[in-house]
């Protein structure tokens, strides 16, 4: 079977192929010249499976879509403390390019925004790296996201240095402000390279696939950026990465996403897949247009909007069925699914409403697929205080998804994992 | 056994109990005379269950947190289209009661601030309601999303209304610019009157787990608002809930929240559950000071952040074993847990890496607790697909989890629903 | 002889008539409705003497151009303390209507705004004074400046206070933040009578030549407020007077001036005249198209600008001649023309550079027109020093145009005011 | 007789001598390290007479006082338009190094401040002249001004270099609006050599009062830029030349002027004389403290403020006489005093209002110290109706101060020069 998928994607493609509105970005001839009727997708699944369409096989700058990753590995690198101190998280309502920053601080308002950017820029790699070694650190980091070696388009970088006097007043305005303490002109030269990298749109999906599989690379199992600086990186752009629309983006896509000004847009939702388009016009916002209608048409056709609530899956309390007679009795309580948080408050919720008859109390995580770190300590909970209340209890994990467990003080716990042990249970 | 949530709760509570910073608002005799000690929290789930600690049973003004609540009624009373066309939806980087409108539109920026909230009163109700049949709606819908009838604390609308006179310059604004069509001082009595709806803390977590369970009431059962509405007004307070502090709050706590000046503070997990907290001391946002730091111990606590992943579940291709010989061989295909896009996607991937070479197969959906509709179609199209490569494909589904199982143009499956005729395929 | 300067007005009116660009307000249909064509100006010299032409009867409402004589009244009334505490003098580089306080205060950031004229007018009368007399107040002090009793435009007063949301916008804001105390509605409801007061281009000639003239209405003789009050009010003109486009008016035009939405416009340049023009469609910021024309042309062809640097006039000190011989002998020292500050200047540099040797010195005023306060002290304390030195002095003034003239501690002049003592004198 | 103005400019130091409120400027050691209680004043008139007291011979750099100079330097290089194309002349509402430029055209708001003054530092010279032959150009041009050469502090402009970020960062986005095409290091490099002119409080005196005098410089006589740049000039400071409180500065002191970092404040008062304080410490909007206490001072004892009215002088007619009898009679209508327009219109109105009767008029031009331009050409037309009404016109002109006295089309003067011919005049 040749799965439907790639058929879904090039039917979105197909859908906006004849939307020609927009114009190329022309502020350097390289963009100006870009092809405009480029068009690609690409998902990657967070198991890295990755499906793609259109022009896949064309390179492109990156641009501002090296803006998320670039903030990643900084925060990896220096630590929240110190990125935060330097650059603020709250949507501008401006443009990329706004020069306004916080007032009192002198902060850029976040990290999506150039300003931001370049301060960024200049927190990746260790303290006191000299700017070659951090353009390094930069393109080896935003090659781990995308999985194979990066470089940087040169006459790109070369075009864009040449006219970046709004990033070098952005530079120095940072400088002014003591956000940055190098020579501006490093700075934006750094980060101009930074936006030089060159990829495809099958390596963007592949580098938010990287965030939405909490910083692990789903191909290369390589560990990107800790589980930390994702959730914060995530956040970012779910409130500032499309610029001044995000409460729009929110509503209508309600994915993190950022675009660039190449034509790339990525989107990453957390725990499921990464997104990317291709397609150099870009609107008034400097979004890709028909990126921006692809992203509205997956997320819709997906049912991958944040605030989309699923419908709400079986109890996981399968079953409580009681095995055996008199003493000997035993009641085995049958978990099933993932237990989060809100599993774990059900299975605490039915030993309360019903607390068990019998001194013998079996939990079955058999049919579990994981048990979150929560979960794992309110179920502990749970065997603990059911110990003090005078019961025997048994944990059935022949898997061992609830690892290390200790009830803690005054709890008690037989834990079965042998499937011959497991059938006597369940016989008796 | 006593479960170990309200335990938690009280512990919470305790935590923060030794923070008197902050100040109760000082506008109104009714507020500013507020005991600034009161605490209390709650957490109702998203299938109703409700857990409560401290000063549960004080009753205080609603205040702003009535907003995101009569926004979703106005969009379920008035449609997309009108609600949008006054009320725009992006952050504002303002204090709640900014008068600066969006450029060109003169729209309020969104409906959390007050301008946008007074425009989104006139919205609810038909069109046309006079203003007391607008209010009883109101007051209705508020009762609807608590699930008990709730009524207007007259001595705070009395106080309030006294001193309104900002919101009246707002409400004037409006009608200037063409928002509000109707005398503005009927406008600001009625919104005031909402703003004075008096509810507990146990009330606000239910309105919230309201939200978070799609619009229907998890205790009552009853639909209050429909899934779009709900799902526009969660996008809506995760970037504009908390003020100018949305970039803070969704990187910090991650959750669709709404803070009132009264004390009260809320918060919806889409899917998981309502929160709610009461302590009558402000920040200089006009957020509660304790409030806000027992969210932020609750998301951390409860691993509740919208960006936060989940460990992956277990693959929901559980297994594919081959029952029987030669032509009467089966595949049977056993998925497991709940099946959205990704899930599907796996299916679909499974089957076109690893064709099978059985001309029957059997899918089976006997652990499968739902499959969501993007999934659904997905199934279905592998279906018609593997029958159009020759398969006779089989659908094992007593739950009915896979509702209209049609696949379309060339497939053909035959459900298999009846526990016996389920057992005779596996003898097979 | 007939004088040119109605053939003057005359041809200026000719220039402008073909250009019909801009547009009436449409607000209100008594200004919509006005005849786009209308066309006059006016002239008012310092001492009372009126030019006009083209359409000098049509009576229109005044609007904003009553707001600097408001200004000028509340001044009067109530003095600088307490106005300048409610009001700021700042211009405000936004548009006439914007709602933008003052941050920290709250004040309007200047009474030609409407915010700040809303203030004003409820500071015109005495404290606590009913709105009743408070309106009379104010028709009266215009009708002084106009030198005639003016009336109401109750069908313009009806239309706008009928839609006056923007207005009513503004005072409850003033209202919320102290600048006012009164009923906001009240506040504007007197506000929208005084700008329905009805003038005609005569009128408003005449009022902006009391201005001119410190106060004084120069036809009538009346003083209407007090010199102090009219330099606060020309000075707040010449920055604020034309909304956004202050630095623009002050370079080409350079006169304190005030425009309204009816399509009147006036300049008041100080000691000099009052000009006004009326021709109904605005442009963009809202002034007189043809008006702003107007006014470019007159203070060019008239060389009016404030910056406009006059020749020098011949120095002040005329001669310096000595009669008689001996002890006998006399220097008689000869002023001319108006002496201020700078006049006094050369008359004391005089005796320095080149110290009279004769003991008898007479300063003759015959041919001074006036001496101001700083230079009449000049003078005085010249005389004294000269004294000191061991001079006898004479102050020949005839006209008394050095009053009270005491030289002071240790000073001696003998007034010669007889026309025989005087050629006694110059014999000698 | 010694005069009495040092005495009073000594009492005036002294007075302000015990504020010790403020700040050095404190980005550079050069500024920061300056004696904080450095007092100095100094006054010139028209004519070029310079009084002065305190630290007269301390010199300091002119830093933002070099603002208003140059820009008439520019204005008078490349001539309005170009100069208005790049730079606009609004108030900004906003502090010196505000980064915000006009929307749309994305010109530095006005001269005054950073963004403006590094602009208009690139408009100085001939088009196309070379950075070097630029800062020269400019550097005669302020010497020009001051009436002796002056030069470039070195330390201070090294200093100041090394830390110019902000204005780097001015320059660059200049530079990306288009505002200047070239290296903006160089504009800023050239701008901060600007600053860096010395200068001493008697310097900026004679500075001012070379602006108050029409642009020639009263002690050399040398012009320096033309009237057209000067009224210009005077206009933007008297707008913008006080930062952020331009309004107040308007009401209070009511004279064009414009303060430095390193302590120095200017005035120029049109026609009248420039002024200039020295004392290093300064207030929050980073104008000198004691500074602006003496202009405020000097204002009001001088009565300069430009909206200060004088007292009417005496009637320009100054006696309408008739001598002989029958057809040889002729009327002599004496005038006097300095005629401007004002002047000329009372002439013209006492011949409309009171017609002569005697063929024969003359008009005596002995009293009359200057006729300005618009004056004479209405005197002129008078002249040319009289002619008309049947008269025979004579100009009694001993002085010539009625140049070219050809009254046009149909007009006939018979001009008296010799005193001689004059006696026999009025004898008749």
């Amino acid at each position: 079977m040749r799965s439907p998928i790639p058929d879904y994607l090039a039917e979105a493609l197909q859908s906006v192929e004849s939307d020609t509105t927009g114009a190329t970005a022309d502020y350097i001839p390289e963009l100006a010249d870009a092809d405009p009727d480029l068009l690609a997708a690409a998902f990657c699944t967070e198991d890295g499976r990755l499906y793609s369409q259109g022009d896949v096989d064309v390179a492109f700058s990156i641009q501002s879509i090296s803006k998320p990753f670039v903030y990643a590995l900084a925060l990896a690198d220096r630590g929240f403390d110190e990125v935060l101190g330097k650059i603020s998280v709250e949507p501008s309502g401006d443009a990329f390019n706004d020069m306004s920053l916080e007032e009192g601080t002198g902060r850029p308002r976040n990290p999506m925004i150039n300003a931001g950017a370049i301060a960024t820029h200049t927190l990746a790699g260790r303290r006191g790296a000299d700017p070659k070694d951090r353009i390094e650190r930069i393109i080896d980091g935003l090659s781990a996201f995308a999985g194979r070696p990066l470089d940087v388009d040169e006459a790109v970088y070369e075009s864009e240095i040449a006219t970046a006097y709004r990033n070098r007043a952005l530079a120095n305005m940072l400088r002014a402000n003591g956000i940055i303490d190098e020579d501006p002109l490093i700075a934006v030269s750094g980060y101009t390279r930074q936006c030089s990298v060159r990829v495809t749109v099958e390596d963007l999906a592949l580098m938010a696939a990287t965030l939405a599989n909490r910083g692990v690379n789903p191909r290369t199992g390589a560990p990107v950026v800790p589980a930390p600086a994702v959730r914060q990186t995530l956040s970012v752009m779910a409130t500032c990465g499309m610029y001044d629309g995000a409460g729009d983006w929110m509503t209508r896509v309600g994915i993190p996403a950022k675009s660039g000004v190449s034509g790339g847009l990525i989107g990453a939702l957390p725990g499921q897949a990464g997104l990317a388009t291709f397609s150099p016009r870009l609107d008034d916002h400097g979004n890709s247009v028909r990126g921006v209608d692809l992203f509205q048409r997956f997320t819709s056709d997906m049912g991958m909007h944040l605030m989309e609530v699923p419908p709400p899956g079986p109890s996981v309390v399968r079953s409580r069925r009681v095995f055996g007679h008199g003493p000997l009795a035993v009641q085995v309580v049958s978990l099933q699914g993932s237990i989060r948080f809100a599993g774990a408050e059900r299975i605490l919720r039915d030993f309360e409403d019903d607390p068990p008859e019998q001194k013998r109390i079996a939990i079955s995580l058999v049919r579990v697929g994981s048990v979150g770190d929560v979960a794992r300590r309110m179920i502990l909970e749970a065997i603990r205080r059911l110990t003090l209340d005078g019961h025997d209890l048994f944990l059935i994990d022949p898997d061992g998804v609830l690892p290390d467990p200790d009830p803690g003080d005054g709890g008690r716990v037989t834990v079965v994992g042998r499937r011959e042990d497991i059938a006597g249970f369940v016989r008796k």
